[in-house]
């Protein structure tokens, strides 16, 4: 088989895979199924009915789709994405996909099929519950984020790990859609025409464009640790006593608050989408506080681990300093909050949407889900750089549907 | 001639440079003096008595001698070097030596004889006046970090460039050298034996180690612009009509109040060495007089030059948010201060002193020197995150000798 790039047939696909020894043998009559949305990668699901064994090919595809558009983007994330997968599944291995194989000609990795599990968005919009997530995503934050950063490996092979995640294309996608899109009347923008005076205050606010600025220089320029860089729902597989982060394409050195921030919008933004949600005020007044106290539960969980690593496990001398890791964790909340504000706002006039709020079906509960996002998300943008507490995320949060 | 890597003789340099279309013929009769320490790098002055032109060969040497110790170090400094003379040289023409050639395999480069100037620490030993230095050097900043940095180029260019300038194993000298020997009882320090007292100070003292551990995380993360790295004045070839920074083999992507605060840290060393260096108070006091005068100069050229290329030349939208360039400098500032307090500090009690202040021959005044230089540093260190104008610098060092 050819090893120089194209997009693989299903036929290509089985082919592939039948040559797995760890899985499948030669003469296995393997089914595939191409699962993927098109729009930036192949996903074909291989799997053999015999033995009911499966498997993911993941192809990284040398466009962008999105919204009928079609740019050019780097194969060499498939590079990154299964890299980074080793890197976090050497420091938790039950929180990401065990990744079999990587062929860099044809940007084509082969990973852990976890068909068993639902995308955590889709979970969240059917409201369920998943006592596990706080502790799991919590470990993994606390794990990849100490463990990339100078507190917990060898300073200068940081700097080098840092050369092999300079990721350029992926995070102008980040620049331009989160922070700065949203906060002029940019092309990009997607928004309702019921929107149109939440749009235009965002565009002339001379207060919140100052926020968004230094956060994006922390974005553009803090090399603090390893990122996912694009860790919202939609990047997490889950069922009741699992939870697997998927899809590390925009992994990058950069601020560790961009990461744990990613996680708090998205419970947000479900937080806000209530309105459409249910009917019965106490039913969703009870689901709110399931996903305040996950949230509370995801910055405590992710604190106490980050703060017993550094403790346990820190390789650096001078982080032992009494009172620096109270200023840094206090540096690392402010950050979290300020890009959770970030997250939340592009997700309601930005290009890419949730649908947790673009699903709901009555127009007037729409509009108040995007609404309350658009407060809740600007109002932690406002505190970022005075926030001292969790608590001060929690109460904007609960006074916005007060 | 061979390309493979050998530390070059005097005859080779010879051989080497007839080979140098631009100077020299084939049939010159050239003379070589090597004039380097011997301790990093062979420097080759190489010249044509019959034309007057001449040359400087530049050869990295694989290993480091300090005091005696000897630890190998890479040749891929002298690719730094030359790379980034070339940038600063394509930026600032008239402020770095021109560079000729590089020769990878031989870490090897060509460049500008710069004989004419003196070395400018020497100068401000000898208590020369340099009226060019605050302008020249305030752009020679300006311009290198506004230009590497996220405003003043491409966002992705610059990342991708930061990948050419990790430089881990100077940057490890800088961080055990000046963010972590001198507070504590290491080896490597050194101090005479009537400092005992002020070190230990420093080793105990936890508010100041909270300061230089917040300082040299910020030497660890902030890929804020490609530094020089060691713009110590020592680094700076000088005279009455031109300045040249040289040896920019440190340089890498980092945080611009380091490079900053190099310069004005070095100024003050010489602000504090007047104890040792004139009998005559009132003579002493005018020295001293125009060092803090080029010191506000100094910050001054570079915040204006700095800000006139931000308002004329930036290449970030953002940027342009009211506020932020105000934020921003103001930042910088804060950076510059202390960075400036830890690099007065390592030179009275760490491996590498400065000249001006060890080559003063009273004891009791070398001794006032250093304690001046000490109490200077550590309030620089001290205040570094409450400064808001130059001033407060100014002030410090002035109130140190009243």
């Amino acid at each position: 088989m050819s090893t120089q790039y194209h997009p693989f047939t299903e036929l290509e696909a089985i082919a592939y895979s039948r040559n797995i020894p760890e899985l499948f043998t030669p003469e296995a009559e393997l089914i595939s199924r191409e699962i993927g949305d098109g729009n930036l990668n192949l996903v074909f699901h291989i799997s053999d009915p015999a033995t009911g064994k499966s498997i993911i090919l993941k192809q990284a595809l040398p466009y962008a789709k999105v919204v009928g558009e079609s740019w050019p983007l780097t194969l060499d994330r498939a590079r990154i994405e299964s890299e980074v997968l080793k890197i976090q599944g050497s420091l938790c291995p039950d929180l990401v996909p065990h990744v079999y194989a990587y062929e860099p000609e044809l940007a084509l990795t082969v990973m852990e099929d976890l068909s068993d599990h639902v995308i955590m968005r889709a979970g969240l919009i059917q409201r369920n519950r998943y006592p596990r997530f706080a502790g799991d995503i919590g470990k993994f934050l606390a794990h990849t984020l100490f463990y990339t950063s100078d507190l917990g490996m060898n300073q200068q092979d940081k700097k080098i790990q840092l050369g092999r995640f300079i990721n350029p294309e992926l995070c102008k996608i980040t620049e331009d859609l989160i922070f700065d899109d949203p906060y002029r009347n940019a092309d990009t923008n997607s928004f309702e025409a019921h929107l149109q005076d939440e749009a235009e205050l965002l565009w002339n606010d001379n207060a919140l464009h100052l926020e968004v600025a230094v956060l994006r220089n922390k974005f553009l320029t803090q090399a603090q640790a390893l990122l996912h860089g694009d860790l919202h729902t939609g990047s997490i597989f889950i069922k009741a006593d699992s939870t697997k982060v998927i899809d590390p394409e925009f992994a990058y050195y950069g601020p560790m608050g961009f990461d744990i921030g990613a996680v708090l919008a998205n419970l947000l933004l479900s937080f806000a989408a209530q309105e459409g949600w249910s009917t019965d005020v106490e039913s969703r007044k009870d689901y709110r506080s399931y996903l305040l106290e996950t949230i509370q539960a995801v910055w405590t969980n992710f604190a106490s681990e980050f703060r017993a690593l550094w403790n346990e496990h820190g390789v650096d001398r001078i982080s032992k300093t009494p009172g620096y890791q109270n200023l840094y964790l206090q540096q690392v909340l402010q950050d979290t909050i300020g890009f959770a504000g970030t997250k939340i706002v592009r997700r309601i006039v930005g290009l890419a949407h949730v649908a947790d709020i673009d699903k709901i079906e009555d127009t007037v509960a729409r509009e108040r889900a995007q609404r309350l996002a658009l407060q809740i998300g600007k109002s932690l943008i406002n505190i970022n750089r005075q926030a001292r507490s969790i608590d001060e995320l929690l109460e904007i949060a609960t006074k916005s549907v007060l």
